[in-house]
């Protein structure tokens, strides 16, 4: 195991990480920016070092300061978390180069994942179904158009180095499509210094189900059933739940094995999520796989029983996986909502500030992710959300229950939150039904329904 | 299902049985005394009535108030928690006269298993191993005396009505008997107005293990495993886990067996704990049952993903169980630390005031239980308790791992707390090795070992 590991991240992940390494019996090092002197990760590590100030390009960013801080404090691993370097292939090289684990999949694999159109080929070749769309990158609108006539409107636009929404557009006619690429395209160069794109057949009212995966040095690859993610504001998630309410046993077993197929084709190891998307009949599609611990995966681990963090670390350290896939239980239904410091009625507009007074929920099947206290400051800088509130329920309705349970006691005073807009969802007739495509949130913003 | 419940209860398990009947949408109505006008009980329920001023004489306990209250304000049950009117057979039987639902046993069964030495009796006959002693009550000194020297001593001398340690004597020869008796009577006399003693063998380095049931009234019993809490101070339990480190395969089978039996043989219906004391070859004895759900319930709700509250209603309301024996998972290892406002130092003297800071520990596998907020003023007149720290691990080293992670997180100021006690009994070679009994804490105290 090792002795010592720097955690590169802040907020409620590396709060995460810090406790997993504590009872793994490991050192912790964490990294703040000056705005994150006060965090509540850089109270809880066992050493802190301040890597700068300001937004994260100047802090937990910075991969030549994380990587001298991690040489000087000692330390054997690097925790990336989610975000910021986590899925950095120039990172992990970094580190490898340096004598560090990095404490997820090699280099290797998060390039090749992290190229879209490459990853869409490599699961295409192993057999994973893929969205019907353009077998190579293209850079040239005319081509791209004749692709895109080819297998028929409505088209996807999406770039080769894509996240998180940026460099996508849907186009639903001929007449559309040069405006639609280009600015596409624009966006892609711009955000990822790259303009290959590719296309795919737009799926109309799609569901995002996910499914979690950890690999280890031997070949093993478990899959732990799979997340639906369809409520979504402007492609960031908002609401997580296992199982799916729209997954049969039988698709359920197919995309596990699909997920399984998927890691084991590129020899992966570490936690990881293969990301599907889910037509209105139930077929499911590829569509890119992440290479990094997800802001979700406390779903997983309460429906499942697991910690996937310290599985992650156990597994860096070159330990064989802890699961076997016959014995991972299934407990019930597991829901999460996130909490944003924001004002939804404002196009989720950030609200950051001081924290006046907290009251978290808690009691049987309540788990809380966050980093607040009272008297915390949410810096502007960084991400707007603050809190995951997690619930374990025998059943869907259950689970429902216990979250309006937990959210309506949750009190986060001096800043505005997404609370009540979470408990509206969860009192929505069409989440209750489980019907939601990720053209939910939308809808619901407009018609309340 | 029930439309609205008086929970007739403060702190922690008021708070945590509101939780239970808000995520069965039945509505609560909590009742507090004019010291608990700002305590969390009273605030989080959806109706409260103050029933009194000071000690719990005069609020908590008095019945006929609590009754009207129920009356009043529309109530069709009653949970009482634990302690206060939760084993009180008059209370259970006015419940009834009033047509009002007491959420536990009969007034019946919380009478014959409330009288010591008739439980006593009862198990015999149903076949549960006993403690040999005494078959009848005793009165006189002169004749217990020489049921005394006939079992041999070491001898237990106990109160018939007692309970929390009251009207009970350790007496280790002939020559103290007749001092110990009678200072037992006297206490019982005072404490229960009941003179009736018994004798028991006395189990020397005992360890107090035992079993939850759960009954309807379809006859239907399961047993959801052991929980061994040796680690008592003034017997009173400080930590409790489950399974017991000493408790083998076998072993827990006729454990839960016998339990199961002795809850059968008196139709028991609700949630129900057999304690157990159980000698060092392994032997064990029945101790008594407590027909009320326990302080220390979390434990095997976490070991057996169960909800035990919940489920005391739901059988209250005349439903089935929902848990069948053959299903309920045994998912790892589970430890819950009492967190209590006193001095250890100071023979554990109460340390009532107000909470300036608070900041409680949270993540994968770690849930606490608590009426606590930052601001809260912890009143004098009630229970020390002030949290529950639990954790689930997969196996009893990484449990305790964790809970050494939660307890060094966990921030309390403003009193004096047990926290660093708790750590260094997580710490102690005896705990680690499993190797406690319930005279652990005294020693430990006096040798720190």
């Amino acid at each position: 195991m090792f002795k010592r590991v720097l955690v590169a991240n802040r907020g409620e992940i590396a709060v995460r990480v810090i406790r997993a390494l504590r009872a793994l019996s490991v050192s912790s090092v964490a990294v703040y920016s000056k705005e994150d002197q006060d965090a509540l990760h850089s109270r809880l590590a066992d050493e802190r070092v301040c890597i700068g100030e300001g937004s994260a390009r100047n802090s937990y960013l910075n991969m030549d300061t994380i990587l001298t801080v991690a040489k000087n404090m000692g330390c054997d691993a690097i925790h990336p978390g989610y975000g910021f370097l986590s899925e950095n292939a120039g990172f992990a090289k970094k580190c490898e180069e340096n004598g560090i684990v990095f404490i997820g999949p090699t280099a290797e694999v998060i390039d090749s994942m992290g190229n879209k159109s490459q990853a869409r080929a490599k699961m295409r070749e192993a057999g994973v179904p893929v969205v019907p769309g353009s077998l190579s990158v293209l850079y040239d609108v005319k081509e791209a158009l004749g692709e895109a006539k080819k297998m028929g409107f409505p088209v996807m636009i999406k770039a080769s180095s894509g996240g998180g929404g940026k460099g996508m557009r849907e186009c639903f006619g001929e007449e559309d499509f040069e405006k639609d690429f280009l600015t596409a395209q624009r966006e892609s160069a711009n955000a990822f210094s790259d303009d290959a794109m590719y296309l795919e057949k737009l799926i109309l009212e799609p569901r995002h189900v996910e499914v979690q995966i950890m690999g280890d040095n031997f070949g093993n690859v478990v899959a732990l059933g799979e997340r639906d993610c369809s409520i979504q504001r402007n492609h960031q998630k908002l609401v997580e739940e296992s199982p799916s309410p729209i997954v049969s046993q039988e698709t359920r077993k197919k995309m596990m094995e699909a997920a399984v197929k998927a890691a084991k084709s590129v020899q992966y190891t570490g936690a990881g999520t293969i990301e599907f998307i889910m037509d209105k009949s139930g077929e499911f599609y590829f569509m890119e796989m992440n290479t990094r611990i997800q802001v979700e995966h406390g779903v997983t681990e309460l429906l499942t029983n697991t910690d996937l963090v310290m599985e992650q670390i156990r597994v860096a350290a070159g330990e064989p996986l802890s699961l076997k896939q016959e014995e991972i239980p299934f407990l019930g239904h597991s829901i999460e909502c996130r909490i944003n410091a924001e004002i939804p009625e404002k196009n989720f507009m950030p609200s950051p500030g001081k924290i006046t007074a907290l009251h978290l929920p808690g009691g049987n099947g309540v788990r809380v992710d966050t980093a607040l206290y009272t008297g915390y400051n949410i810096p502007m800088e960084y991400d707007s959300m603050i809190a995951k509130v997690l619930v374990l329920g025998r059943n869907r309705d259950e689970a429902i229950r216990k979250m309006k349970v937990a959210l309506e006691e949750m009190l986060v005073l001096g800043v505005e939150t997404n609370l009540d807009f979470q408990y509206k969802i969860m009192q929505s007739e069409a989440f209750r039904e489980g019907k939601v495509d990720t053209g939910f949130v939308e809808r619901f913003m407009l018609s309340g329904k």
